[in-house]
């Protein structure tokens, strides 16, 4: 195979300026591979950066490549890169820490303050024909492990990082709040988590029937009711008060009622970005110690993701309902924008 | 030594309305204790009850002992009781927690639902000159620890259960937000972990000044300056963001102040009794990945307190700085609400 | 139904002198229950019991009633029982404690040193028909969950505990050493757990057989080969060394084999009884930093491997390879001595 | 000052081949400091290097420098290095990992397979003029901490992490076994970590008094007493039996004492170098569901050590009892060698 010289890649370059653009051609360092991009699911994020130019936090100041949840064949590696060879599969874990501070030291790098992830500002993302990463950070799948799903490891590490934090296990009774691709997939996580029972709440009906199609125990749906009736129907659906929750809306109503709802010692994982500030029930939480998590991406996920997908435990393919071209990227965002589906998919080589 | 048949108690009728009256003679069950109350400190839910009948979560309905902050000497002990003998000298365990439910047996009775906890309404407290408790929540005092100390045994194990879910320990740079009793123990006990350095903060420079000469490495005081400015401060008192967090005020804006200061993967413990709800900076908590718990008064600590007063490690003398009988309980209350000194102690017993 | 009055037993007065005799009918205390026991499975214990007189540590120096893995329905409640009512199908948890130890209040209840145990020396067990509980030890099964399967939650909560304490998780590389009873409800327990593969090692070729039909990855048996050999055989079959190890057959040559194979960090769980001393290699426990966990029954873990049942995560029904009434107990202690099938479940009532 | 061009080193070639020899002048790489070495405590696996060849696992087959208990002043930086600069004090960490394994990302680099520590063969270590070391595992010593004590906190460190695996905290009652270097210093951790009472053991009575001056609550002689006896008397002078065992002499005898003495789920933390293999009281273990951790030198901890000497909280001084220069590295070992003192310390520059 003859190495690509083309790298076309989609480049932001303020908010509703998508541009198709040629990129330099990658080398890799000694520690990184080249890796040919396959496919490239698009989150929340990059809709928000290409709608809005930003997101809470950081905004798009320079031109940038988009994308983070991505998979592809290796092309080149580095002159120390001894466990991948050009012709591997490979799943991208998107953040790299520097390695150095206290808090790589100690295991926590993606709280590192020098992370450099794909696709937040300035950092380029990976919706693009050839990527450069270092090899560590890529993950080799299986034959029988598909690159549309290695693209889809990026939510569901979200979603095992969010049970550790949440401490769902045997037994569990867990409350997943929202059912976008975040709650999707942290029902599945928790289910094969040996969790007892799973009930997911949301918005929207539709949103609701997936998740009971994907094995959600008992269903909420966040109508008009008051935050004591909607906590006593989650209860009801679990079969007991939660002892885990995952916030995977950031609505504060949401987070409310699952507070109201949390057994004592409960664990909520805040994985959902919603208002920067939220307005919470502090007795709640001291009369029945709540422990309430921040949850920032995730840290030593990757081969665990990998390991529910290898071992047939979570099934992601019925997640990506639309699937996109590199070239027609912009439909792709505006699809995401509009809420169609829930995952969708960009195939940058087939 | 006669057995006493006095059994003067401070009882409150109503907001506002406590009566010294002779209570029956309690007799002990088999795996109980009678104890002759010697001291009794006054606790801020036992002013808010005298004061207005009720707390956040509980209202006296009924006529109810006060007192909750004990330590006497065994009078009586039950046909089972092997571990204490009459003459004694224990400190009082208040809540006694139900031993059945899978909580209890899981080692976290202080959130059993059906824990009984003194002078918390309709339970009768310790402000009593004869009080039956069962003997496995007595613990004996070694000869040189006082009475007075046995009583202030319960707020320091308040600190000690915060600093356990703060995360305190070697290393640690320790934010106390509050310079009141708890502030003040917390601050003493989490020097005695080995914390590397603890800052505490407050509205009121003289009790800063208090928490100073109680081995602060710094104090912020809560003036008109901006949440970023006054976290700025606390990372210089400290050398760095804090790792733990003690909320001991429950005030918002020391709240808000102090995940602002917080290093990432910090722990706030929320100790403090505030307002029913309270806004907090979501953004914030996610970005550094902070763990918030929930505090509720404690389970498994008293013997660790113990430990740090016959030790040494931790002087509580200096604390109580006003002294009261029984029967002046009512200026003992009235003292308490006019915010006079440290700590308030009332002699049952000389 | 009127009560029964019946209390034949199955009474051990000392090695090999079991008889069937009538017992006082028991009366519930308050907070009791009396149970029309159903089920009894036969463990090594009982056998040991049954055959020696005694076990490692504990003689039989009265008459004993044997079993203590059970279930049955109850027949009256004590008082105070609240949650259980006569007709109840429950799974009866063997160990109670003293819930007055620091230990008890820790939530450790296991090493209670006042433990009182089923056919543990002098407390009698549960081959009886008729059985005096606490009543929140008795756990009520579910219409789907037989009293079969509800007397098999014994060894099944016995695999549950030793899971936790070998850290077995999402993506655990798992070694099972015997696949004895205990053995194959860790394989079990550990593939609900999410296990990455599991590798099970006996002495007995049929025994392997049992376990790759109960679903383990692979098996190694022990033959005559070396320690490394072994070790290598284990590590191909899990696809890398062991991240976590239930030692159930107590030979030492399994647990040295164990520990070599081990991945740094792993965690040993010692589950199995063995000799009472045994040589282990320190050099390789302090170079990959092993730890080693002794296990003694369980605690807080029955209601999780109920769930697990309840669930369908586990089927236990395959483990039932011999039946017999308790008439017929003596003929039921000399199969499960000769080793006869997995287990052997006697019938106290149909 | 004017860089220096002496590098004389202490380089051993083969057992009780030590020479003084001059080594290249090493140059920092980017993320690299350049240290002037002042201060270098000898280890007693440098002794046995010097007086086998070997120890337990490594086998010096090419000269290599000895000592890694190590600190300096910074000469020259490397061009990425922002945290040091050119006449910093620092204490160096001497092992350095891959960075790049799962084990490292997680946090537990000590256990990486290819951590690279000075003075284990082949690598070099620290007794030489001038040393090459990653900047972000040398630590910046205050002004009031003396190279001396820099040099000390490599044992320190041993101490720290130690006393983590062991659950060492408030209240426990600590065993350390062996009085030795690394025995005294986790007495000295264990005191400041505010351990309840520490009992030090061992078989030489001057060892045991230089215990007690350093704050021993209890000293226990091996002596020709029995497990039982020996581990009665470690009990007694505990006031109940040890929760917490430091195993820092790596002698059976002494391990199964304690074991023999250990609380219910006491930790050990087996720190010592014995022989390869030992043989372990297994029922002991189980019945009381004792917690066995192999440690491997230490990971994240050096912040801790620097802290407690930093503090005042622990006082190294007294430890270091003979004083050498580098050109009389010999005598230096050979007084290690003879059992002098407790710690011996070499002067590279004044």
């Amino acid at each position: 195979m003859a190495p690509s010289r083309d790298n076309l890649s989609a480049v932001l370059h303020k908010a509703r300026d998508l541009r198709l653009e040629q990129k330099e051609l990658p080398e890799p360092g000694p520690q990184d591979v080249v890796i040919r991009i396959h496919k490239v699911g698009i989150c929340g994020s990059d809709v928000y950066y290409w709608h809005r130019g930003r997101t809470a936090r950081f905004v798009v100041q320079s031109p940038m490549v988009l994308g983070h949840e991505a998979a592809g064949v290796v092309e080149t590696v580095g002159s120390q890169v001894t466990h991948l060879r050009p012709g591997d599969r490979v799943a991208i874990e998107p953040g790299v820490p520097c390695r150095l501070c206290p808090i790589c030291k100690a295991g926590r790098y993606n709280v590192c303050p020098a992370v450099q992830f794909c696709a937040t500002p300035p950092v380029d993302g990976t919706l693009t024909r050839l990527y450069r990463h270092p090899a560590d950070f890529c993950y080799k799948l299986p034959d029988h492990v598909s690159l549309e799903e290695g693209a889809l490891l990026e939510p569901l590490t979200v979603a095992v990082y969010g049970c550790q934090r949440a401490g769902v296990g045997l037994g569990s009774r867990v409350l997943v709040c929202g059912a976008g691709p975040i709650g999707v997939v942290s029902l599945l996580t928790a289910r094969a988590l040996a969790a007892a029972r799973v009930c997911v709440t949301d918005i929207s009906p539709s949103r609701l029937e997936f998740a009971t199609g994907q094995g959600a125990d008992g269903t909420v749906l966040i109508d008009g009711a008051s935050e004591e009736e909607l906590a006593g129907r989650v209860v009801a659906a679990l079969g007991g008060p939660p002892t885990a929750i995952l916030e995977c809306c950031g609505a504060a109503p949401s987070v409310r009622m699952a507070l109201q709802a949390a057994a004592p010692r409960a664990k909520l994982a805040f994985v959902g970005r919603g208002p920067p500030d939220m307005d919470l029930p502090m007795v709640t939480i001291t009369a029945k110690e709540l422990e309430i998590n921040g949850v920032f991406r995730y840290a030593n996920c990757y081969p665990l993701a990998l390991d529910l997908v290898a071992s047939g435990r979570v099934q992601l393919g019925p997640l990506v309902t639309h699937r996109f071209t590199l070239e027609e990227s912009e439909s792709a965002f505006q699809a995401a924008l509009d809420g169609r589906g829930i995952k969708i998919m960009i195939s940058v080589h087939d």
